[in-house]
């Protein structure tokens, strides 16, 4: 996690974009995640001016800067941060993960350093004179049959993995622990959802409750129910006993 | 990481998309991180098909399955995941953090099952019947001033935080185990063998079983059920509802 004054620190810089779309995208995702430094390096000028003044405009877009040079886009920057996905043969620094790179990126803009994070265009990627500028390359960890990333998302992975919350206070919202067999299905359970409504349903429900309300509150109820197959079938066994009795009521008194 | 049985398990579902456009970069993103399943829910049913079909379209998403239902699309699912951005007030379960139930998600997946992973729609997310099919609801870190994320971006975020390599150094951040939360006791649960026990002696047994054939059954199943005390009592009132109609077929009849 990172305070306002850390995220502040950091430049994304998006570097021979060529679509305003993408570059609106971007904008979008840095905003999500509470970064609102954008600067953009050689653009197609008229289209990203146009998208930038755009009324409804992303404010981190309506506030992007753009530059010429790269050079020029980091020069107030303290580490320079190169992404790429997939795996690359022609590189001469060696790859770090998102993740370690991420954390070294924490703790440089704790320590009060500007960072500047580049994103290639979307059919080549960052060149090797792009690369040049970086102290640091990450990798997002694409598959190599399809290493490719749309740049829109290739920002909202690298701005999630910056603020990621690694937290102690996620352990109290976190759900039991996932038990070990393997479990009914959404499907399956659904049967006992079914055959639970029915039983409910004859006679009438009871005062002030409507079928939905009971529908919802059975669903909720199974929903949380870590059946096995097996279990599930007794159940059933045992349910369809008590709704054959209570079908019983539901018949005209024997004469 | 996961292996490619293991992906092979997920099933990416995206319910109400309302724009092609995203549902393809929902689909280049699962391809970019290995996920091939991707399930559509209710989409506009022509733009859908026509992207489907087109001649350059993602292996994914020619390979999508369309449904009318939710509950047709995770039915062979036994672990099924909502998701949402930003903070929601209207929700009945607890939100995980996108790290704890992706481990959930992992070790779910690693155990055999298979497991949904629910996308709302680009304006109002996953509705409250749709989170009503869900065991898990997982919530993206957005900031609440800007919660709302593009649906293609979601869907990488998730598939990243999946695949994500925990590095050997990460592991001091890692949160520990989660504890797991208060279950109801013996005692609490006898009572609901109990009632479950006279609802079925009620009119007899089947043929050929006995009282205490019957009660080690019920015994057995209630002692598998994990059940928090708030569930236990509600199952209980569930289980009177269903005593007192059954009571009702004891009577003589009515002249």
């Amino acid at each position: 996690m990172l305070s306002a004054t850390e995220s502040d620190r950091v430049q994304v810089v998006l570097v021979n974009s060529r679509n305003p779309l993408n570059i609106g995208a971007a904008a979008r995702a840095m905003s999500n995640f509470g970064f609102p430094h954008l600067r953009v390096v050689h653009p197609y000028p008229v289209a990203f001016r146009e998208a930038k003044s755009a009324v409804d405009a992303e404010p981190v877009l309506a506030a992007a800067e753009e530059f010429e040079q790269l050079h020029e886009a980091v020069a107030d920057c303290s580490l320079v941060v190169g992404t790429t996905a997939g795996s690359r043969r022609d590189l001469e620094e060696p790859l770090s993960s998102l993740e370690a790179a991420a954390s070294i990126i924490r703790t440089r803009l704790r320590s009060g350093s500007r960072v500047a994070i580049l994103f290639g265009s979307e059919k080549v990627g960052l060149s090797n004179h792009d690369l040049s500028h970086c102290q640091l390359l990450l990798r997002i960890p694409t598959r190599s049959d399809h290493s490719s990333m749309n740049l829109g998302q290739a920002v909202a992975i690298v701005m999630y993995e910056l603020i990621r919350q690694t937290a102690p206070e996620a352990t109290n919202e976190t759900p039991a622990a996932a038990p070990d067999p393997p479990l009914a299905t959404a499907g399956e359970k659904e049967r006992l959802i079914t055959l639970l409504l029915e039983a409910l349903s004859i006679n009438g429900y009871p005062h002030r409750t409507t079928p939905a309300t009971i529908e919802a509150k059975v669903r909720r109820l199974v929903r949380h129910l870590a059946l096995t197959p097996s279990d599930l079938h007794h159940w059933l066994g045992l349910l369809r006993q008590l709704l054959w009795k209570l079908r019983a009521t539901q018949r005209p008194p024997q004469e």
